[in-house]
């Protein structure tokens, strides 16, 4: 690993995810500046090889590429406010939703900095491997001219040029992934009073989370063209086939919020006239907040 | 195909479902007797060479094996309690519960017939093809006796002697189905606010279910040791992203029902005392009826 030939890289904050990047960063050849507010934190980094800087003026100016992992956007704007930002390159990857990525993008503009937004769909052990998925979000070129610096932290993805979309794909993959696990833990709950051990039912959940999965694209392609023909079957064949599913979660004395839940929303598109129209259908109530009562 | 050859098989029932079972068989060379209250709905399968049974018993009497798909399990009851069932061994693929199909199973063995129940996770085209996934229950002997001739049908599973355990898995794998539509909706509704079309979204959130149905194996280990400790990531970890979520939704304008059912039952595993632990931990919640005024 010959330093000199790697881009330099800053790395401001150094919290578990902060650290965990420094180090993908190190592992892979690059002379990595770091700056933490306690400065404890750098010394496993340091002894490493990484360079700590006094200030924070002083890590932007030590490098071409500065990767910022925050606590929240306060933090971003309260330390690198008083910097002179003129000619940076930042890659913020600070949790945070889209109008405050949004935001701050307007605001290094006004600073003279390039800026992506970026987010994390990862834990920090993962950091450094194919597994570690980070977005990113801001102009194609700036993305493209570090990508291969990037790329040192994970599989790294350019969604738009749109500020906000990376921590709109973050929210939104988290929405999948809770969902999946719920929909696993409600099975699981279920085939647990019939004496089916966990273990045995995930097979099954998984063959068909993956299932389904592969049926987006088409129904994608309804939701686009705004026509929900019944192609495989009907909204309100599934509203009937919640009801069982309420029922034998209540019989079986599990939980059946989940359940009710999937039936309300089914029932207020039947009830808008769309019962014979195809599940995508359901996007209009997922595209309006909920009624009056239950929100 | 030659008819003689392959097991004779009659099917109760010639709804949209029913016929599409019958003409699987028939294309499978199968020599297929069937029933129906209206007649006429067996007058297309009869064209296609199945043989009209005058009456529910003369159908039973024609073949060894006899598939039933009627509205419900009452239906069942109704027809076949006047019948002489001695001998008969009976493929009940109506939808049902799980306590349905146990009790079902316990008035066969009564009238001296073989009972295995049944659920169809198919659509009628679908029928006759591999993606057609049939479950069946009960004692595995009988399963294995016709599992070839059931095989002209789709891809055929035994579950287990439980009888119930059809129905079980059927409406938790319709759960998952449901899930993952729900959190693609929910995605696809928050990406849109941001021009995002359904179709750039949809490869994303399948990759992401794709990727967590893979963790539910390791997962399913938590939940059968009973010991949930936080390998990836703590609960209140995913309670404060789906506090993301929720704001990022309402902030959009879009639905926020399901984040905020999600982290309802996140709250409540921490609030018993399990916030350090990982997701699957949540069992507890899922397993019990949900809290009252939520339910």
């Amino acid at each position: 690993m010959n330093h000199e030939t790697k881009t330099a890289v800053t790395v401001i904050g150094l919290g578990l995810m902060g650290r965990a990047l420094a180090g993908a960063f190190l592992k892979a050849g690059h002379p990595t500046t770091v700056w933490n507010r306690t400065a404890s934190k750098a010394d496993q980094l340091v002894a490493e090889g990484a360079r700590p800087a006094a200030t924070v003026a002083e890590a932007i100016e030590a490098s071409p590429l500065t990767i910022i992992c925050l606590t929240d956007y306060q933090a971003v704007h309260d330390l690198l406010d008083p910097c002179d930002l003129d000619g940076a390159m930042l890659v913020n990857l600070t949790s945070g939703d889209s109008a405050q990525a949004r935001q701050a993008a307007r605001w290094a503009a006004q600073r003279g900095a390039r800026y992506l937004d970026g987010a994390i769909m990862a834990v920090p052990p993962a950091i450094g491997t194919d597994e570690a998925v980070i977005l990113h979000s801001g102009p194609l070129a700036d993305f493209e001219s570090h990508e291969a610096t990037l790329a040192a932290l994970g599989t790294v993805t350019h969604l738009g040029t749109d500020h906000g979309l990376a921590s709109l794909y973050d929210v939104a993959g988290l929405a999948m992934m809770w969902s999946v696990l719920n929909a696993w833990l409600q099975g699981t709950a279920m085939l647990r009073t019939a004496g089916v051990d966990a273990a045995t039912y995930a097979p099954f959940a998984m063959q068909m989370a993956v299932g389904v999965a592969g049926w987006l694209p088409g129904y994608a392609e309804q939701i686009d063209s705004g026509a929900f023909p019944a192609e495989v079957s009907a909204l309100e064949t599934d509203a009937r086939a919640m009801t069982h599913l309420i029922e034998e979660s209540e019989a079986l004395g599990v939980n059946a919020e989940l359940p009710r839940l999937f039936k309300a929303m089914a029932d207020r598109a039947i009830a808008a006239g769309h019962g014979g129209e195809q599940y995508p259908v359901l996007i209009d109530e997922f595209s309006r907040p909920g009624k009056a009562g239950t929100e």
